[in-house]
């Protein structure tokens, strides 16, 4: 099969967005900014045998590249817009294409985001999805404009990615129900859209938990400048899943698992009504947690006592480093 | 080592762009589009073993894989501003990372490109580059606006980086100071940024020449509506190093061979003294090679007199098609 025709056939599909300008099939996509506007980029890669595995399912593997995207892109406070793919592959295998394309695609129309262009070659399974977005100007969200007392939000239950990991390990076929929907929440992340765009003007700083909620609120406390948080962890939020494991298990799951891709933002302490309208009016489940706080460190607490951080910290990309000598 | 350091080492280094608000660091990157401009996005991977060889250079590999992505910028018309880097690699080799990122600087620095996120993942050794730029509205060069008489134009010389590959798989050491010269075309080769840009109302089409010059103006014709094109081959633009090859190995070269990463464009016969003198502000040399024809097909003449193609029609990225039963 010709690169072409792999493209035409699984990839290029009618574009509605009237801010693509040019789509698949020349050099390069011509994208139209909207006045007043920036733009947003954003970009993550899959690769075979150590985000997923060959046997997982191509129609996941398609949705969840591009959700991973759109996560970066809510936790940016963008709204998404167009996708680069740019998927190697071991050969073209019809079946596995047409899975592919469709996960893929049933969640870039749930968000009117345009596949514009990528690249497709032969090697060893990887996928990276590059996606843009726009922001109104200077209202972009970061991670580091949370200040002392501001409250510490998340979206959504926690914890349940990583239950689902270790249960996808011991039994990969698992149909029951429970089962199914944690295996659901690991192999199709709902990116959190339309919270990221509500959050301009409300959240201090904003991240996605893709490392683990203790990583990630660290990601924050550091950039942000700031000593540390506090974490009451009876509020976190479980899902009723989740609430069937012994407590050791959720916690450290909730603290420490990634793939979770839901939001934790900071929120100055008088914006708490607006959150819960936010909840209200979205239907998502937003959550106080804690806050940041003057003391260094990342406390949790139980009903206010302060207990043990588990003692894996959340998911570390490690690499064996290899010294050589020469120039 | 973790991601982090790894990243900040190799890869965060000063932006000196205006327009980059928000570079490496957060979830994404926040770009500022200049007023009356259109956004351009291109990207490509490079696979080892396909694009490359693991005894190539790795410095080589880090110029050549944003080289790339500017020559589609190019051939856009759009002036490149910023790059995002998915980089899976087997290990931390610091030697190597340390080379490949001075390769990729080299080039950036040359462009005022800046480099404001991406990916680094373990895996097998693949490389993506995704690369933006704007464009005045409306201005964008594309493959599709050739006209019947158009002439077609080539920047530089072509078939170099072919005879290169061959030199490469049978000497690889190869030091003589054309063989030198050679390689270098291959591995370093010159994306046409400055010519891009000054072809707004000039060109009627564009496109690099990264499959061939058979194959990419081949695309123009199809794109553009036309039936085919005409070629002298004695106005092929050779490089001395081409000129010593015998002739029918310098012409398949020129007509078939891939990765010169030249532009080829088609500008309305009227504009013909604008080229020359683009050429001579320039000094990049631009040479009339033929015109877009009502006949049928790509015809090649030497002197006037029609001669036949070369067997091989240009690089084809094709696989293996696997037909799978079930749904």
């Amino acid at each position: 099969m010709r690169e072409f025709d792999l493209i035409q056939r699984f990839f290029d599909r009618p574009i509605r967005q009237r801010q693509v300008r040019l789509g698949i099939g020349d050099d390069g996509a011509i994208l139209q900014v909207p006045e007043a506007h920036e733009l947003v980029v954003v970009t993550d890669t899959l690769v075979e045998g150590v985000h997923f595995r060959a046997t997982d399912g191509a129609a996941d593997l398609g949705y969840k590249a591009l959700a991973v995207n759109l996560s970066d892109l809510a936790a940016m406070g963008a709204v998404p817009v167009w996708a680069l793919l740019n998927l190697t592959l071991p050969e073209a295998n019809e079946n596995w294409l047409g899975k592919f394309s469709d996960g893929f695609f049933s969640l870039a129309s749930q968000h009117d985001v345009a596949l514009v262009g990528g690249d497709t070659t032969r090697g060893p399974l990887c996928v990276s999805v590059t996606a843009g977005g726009w922001v109104p100007a200077g209202q972009a969200l970061t991670r580091s404009g949370a200040a002392v007392s501001d409250r510490v939000w998340i979206t959504g239950t926690i914890g349940d990615a990583a239950l689902a990991l270790a249960l996808a390990e011991q039994s990969p076929a698992s149909t029951g129900s429970e089962s199914g929907w944690l295996l659901d929440r690991l192999r199709r992340p709902t990116p959190r859209v339309g919270i990221g765009r509500a959050l301009y003007g409300l959240a201090s700083a904003v991240i996605d938990i893709s490392d683990g909620l203790l990583a990630d609120l660290g990601q924050i406390v550091v950039a942000s400048g700031q000593a540390g948080a506090l974490i009451e962890t009876a509020s976190l939020p479980l899902s009723p899943a989740a609430e069937s494991y012994p407590l050791e298990d959720r916690m450290t799951a909730a603290l420490t698992g990634g793939d979770d891709y839901e939001l934790c933002m900071t929120v100055p302490q008088a914006e708490s009504h607006r959150m819960r309208r936010l909840s209200e009016e979205t239907g998502v489940l937003l959550t106080d947690i804690g806050c940041i706080t003057a003391q260094a460190g990342i406390t949790l607490t139980r009903a206010g006592v302060s207990i043990p951080r588990p003692n894996r910290a959340g998911y570390e990309h490690l690499w064996p480093v290899i010294e050589e000598g020469g120039s």
